[in-house]
């Protein structure tokens, strides 16, 4: 038996991609072959990491892009030890809504933060990579008017301008290219069923038999 | 004239030290002296800071020591970018109650995190040191039996146990040790009025004529 039979697969997109939807198909199709599962998200999480994503996410307030980095880690590293680490060791599926690649995407595509200092800190304070990223890319404009059309309010990352979310974009599907065998691309500007079906089939294809 | 012509004094020590009357005496001799003086504190000093002070410093919550420190560095990385550098920048004296050092003391000694990756978030979310450091050291018992008698509940961090404040204790004398130039070691268990003037003495030594 492997030591660590547990897995972890993350969903990873920006604003209106589906990645809500996307989590619980992948839920209840894990269920059905049986496994345990457990979903989460970043930030946020745990106790502690949920406060760090009020902090992070509440509109109209002043926080240097590194700050924004380190308080992503710090959420990450509490769920990484209080959460992901324990049920990997009993052998559950973890599916969590976005995980390192987003501060790859977001403090690094996004806010310019260097590749080397995200790299440094995923290998200092997370030490672990999800076996399955399902990465849902689409238009920024698509992926806005849903984000809006949801009538929610914006948060502060949101409210970003349009430039932000394309190096955004550009950052996830670099990631991608750079490792296609872990980071599978999910054309999202489908229908919700389409995408589901798409999103599924990958999972199918990947799950141990 | 040289490009940075403010200075950084950081004022570090355990529980019942006398930071907080310390930091007013200093205060005071600089404005006599004719400087502009920012007194600040770690952690928080900033809006967010401060909020990220309250999620630390909270009795009864369970974080993990590597969320801890990054906690800690978000609230600094803050400090330094918003309060710190704009404050050198303009040539004021800025007075800390605690700085980086507190990490080596209390996440390092305390919660025995490896220093290197202490060193490596200060260099790379940092990247500048006080010009003066001055460490408050007093036996444990005797800080804990003042801060105990100002009456006040003790915080999160407060009420660990006496082996963690003897680490930390023997951690901020270490660095001490290592860099005598900054680090200027202050016997804080006399009375008041003998520390402060050993502190006077310490900032007129130092204090560019």
């Amino acid at each position: 038996m492997p030591q660590n039979p547990g897995k972890l697969i993350s969903i990873e997109g920006g604003e209106g991609a589906g990645k809500t939807t996307v989590l619980q198909a992948i839920r209840e199709c894990l269920e059905q072959a049986g496994k345990a599962v457990v979903c989460t998200r970043e930030p946020g999480g745990t106790d502690v990491g949920e406060e760090i994503r009020q902090l992070l996410l509440m509109p109209g307030r002043s926080i240097d892009a590194r700050t924004e980095l380190l308080l992503m880690f710090a959420s990450r590293a509490q769920l990484v030890n209080a959460l992901i680490k324990p049920a990997l060791a009993r052998g559950d599926y973890i599916i969590t809504d976005r995980f390192t690649d987003a501060s790859f995407a977001y403090q690094g595509g996004g806010r310019g933060i260097d590749a080397s200092d995200i790299r440094d800190l995923e290998n200092r304070f997370v030490g672990i990579q999800p076996d399955l990223t399902l990465l849902l890319d689409l238009p920024i404009d698509q992926g806005m008017a849903r984000a809006h059309s949801r009538g929610q309010s914006l948060d502060r990352i949101e409210s970003e301008r349009h430039d932000f979310f394309q190096n955004v974009r550009v950052a996830y599907l670099r990631r991608a290219a750079e490792d296609p065998q872990r980071i599978k691309v999910i054309d999202a500007s489908q229908s919700a069923e389409a995408v589901v079906s798409q999103v599924l089939a990958a999972i199918h294809a990947w799950l141990p038999s």
